[in-house]
């Protein structure tokens, strides 16, 4: 610390993302990146603009971006639509434009673990709504005075989704507010939001293409809603950086919006492994909550959750253990390749039965 | 607006970047982009990166990138550097990290047009010090009570420099607040604070690649100074965004700031166009004021800006006029291509004596 700080960078609690460490025939299962590369249009994309355009600045509005995701959902205006540095970004924004009111803001007790710390950084007040007792969200515990609400589905890092009506429950029963849903995972299974855009002038959906698009490293995420709601947005981020995503990352994720057929096959992968997987560690004795993200989230009742982490390491396999109240005795698992889950799978048998 | 909007998303005035048409056969001056592509082995560099390998997140921290920028510099460390995504995210953050305090910061009444914008998002209270009569920065004028320092040098729009000396004493003088030197256009003719901020804890210095590399397109920026400087912005950043730069940005701005050769052609190449293209407007009786950026900021005495401007839009060349007090009667003019200032000039010429 030093006297040069404000009291806002004194009294923070940074995020502390998934470690990304550099070493070689790692088995990374810690972070929720898609185990399979990105389409090969998005890459094609990428190597043509890397030209002497870059020496020019990107659009500042991402329009061409805006009309690709608008025509991919369908009922979508561009305008009601917002890009952003990353989802990460986009929430940021969307915590100081549309979060920042007198009440607190509600989410779950268990979720996104980034969203406490946006509520320091921009002074958000902010309760936890438990989740039940099996990790669901229940509509019914929304209902309560709040200056918006937001949370993830699926749910992060439960991977249990809630089902549209649920959602459309939330949403309508408070009209007063913003309701953000984070669906970040939700192309691995859940049904999303963007559906009820148009009925609902409070709900604003967030995605990003960092998962089911296999684009973690080029930072694209989005915002769907209204566009009163999207306006907002924009004018923060034109008070804070007119040209959040740079050329590449413009051109390439028009190319992954557009790739229906990459999109198809990739996320129907994934979902095929996540069942072989789920299936594979019941037999080994653990309790796997039912997952629509990438991942799963699992326990096992003999055995110590972080002893368990830390004993795949050593083999060279990484999985993320969240040392947090209620969720201490889970590791939350990315749903790799097939031969990364067997590998795995057969490590974890190993060490159950040392 | 809408209820929904947060009392700060009700009371932002955006910043307005200059325009990006996208319009064939434009002369493109007014947002002071390099004339000429980037290093070739930049663009290599992200051609290489554009692989399977974007589906992992970039490493969070850029350590590489921090670590080049330090080499380059020499007396530098990598933890007195902080990289962003672009040079606007980077003074973003400082704004919030370092420049919030009880007493209001001071930068001058003509300069970079976002510091108010920041102000206004983080509220963060400032006052004006006005340049002399000649558009220079007086360092004396800063000697009173703030809550820190910030401007450009050279200066925008002016393109004045203020030399290291006079950086010192401002530095110096001011041991209790933090003093921002923002140094997009340095490259180009200025004296780099950088050679102080080992002797001045107090002093935070922040460039671009956006015009010395040609990178204005890959959104990438830094700062440099004191290590607790960094440490804070590194907090902010982490309560923000954990992946500011994605991995092409990462591989391109390593590689670009490693090419010296490319770079020292480069910013010799706008300074000679720059010497040349000022002696043509002055022969034309346009006052230039003297430049160490890659821009030029002139006046005509007998014929109006604004108008000059529109002329020279109406012959497909954009230069840029701000509609602002004690200015509005100047265009800054990027430095292009020797082509591109011999058609300005032809076309002034014109318009002169029409």
């Amino acid at each position: 610390m030093s006297r040069y700080w404000s009291e806002i960078a004194k009294s923070l609690t940074p995020y502390v993302p998934g470690e990304q460490p550099k070493l070689p025939d790692l088995v990374k299962l810690n972070t929720n990146e898609n185990p399979y590369g990105p389409s090969p249009k998005a890459l094609a994309a990428i190597r043509r603009e890397a030209s002497d355009d870059l020496r020019l600045y990107p659009d500042p509005e991402g329009s061409r971006l805006k009309a690709a995701i608008a025509a991919n959902f369908g009922e979508i205006k561009p305008a009601q639509v917002f890009v952003g540095n990353g989802s990460d970004e986009v929430l940021a924004h969307i915590f100081l434009a549309l979060l920042k009111h007198e009440r607190p803001i509600l989410f779950p007790d268990i979720t996104y673990s980034f969203y406490p710390v946006y509520c320091g950084l921009y002074g958000v007040a902010h309760e936890t709504v438990p989740l039940t007792d099996s990790f669901e969200i229940r509509p019914d515990d929304y209902f309560r005075a709040n200056g918006g609400i937001i949370f993830p589905n699926p749910n992060a890092p439960t991977g249990r989704a809630l089902p549209l009506a649920g959602i459309q429950r939330i949403v309508s029963g408070n009209p007063d507010s913003v309701v953000v849903v984070d669906e970040a995972y939700v192309d691995f299974g859940a049904e999303s939001a963007v559906a009820l855009v148009n009925s609902h002038p409070n709900l604003l959906v967030v995605q990003t293409l960092s998962k089911s698009r296999s684009l973690a490293g080029l930072r694209v995420g989005f915002a769907v809603g209204d566009a009163r709601l999207v306006e907002a947005l924009t004018r923060v981020k034109d008070s804070f950086n007119s040209y959040p995503l740079d050329r590449l990352a413009l051109a390439g994720a028009c190319a992954a919006i557009e790739d229906h057929e990459w999109f198809e096959r990739n996320r129907h992968a994934v979902v095929k492994t996540r069942s072989t997987l789920s299936d594979q560690l019941a037999a080994l004795g653990f309790e796997v909550l039912p997952s629509s993200a990438n991942f799963v989230f699992v326990r096992h009742r003999q055995h110590d959750a972080g002893k368990l982490a830390q004993q795949l390491r050593e083999r060279s396999i990484i999985v993320r253990h969240f040392k947090l109240p209620r969720i201490e005795q889970f590791m939350r698992i990315t749903v790799g390749t097939d031969e990364q889950c067997a590998a795995l799978v057969s490590a974890l048998r190993e060490i159950l039965s040392a």
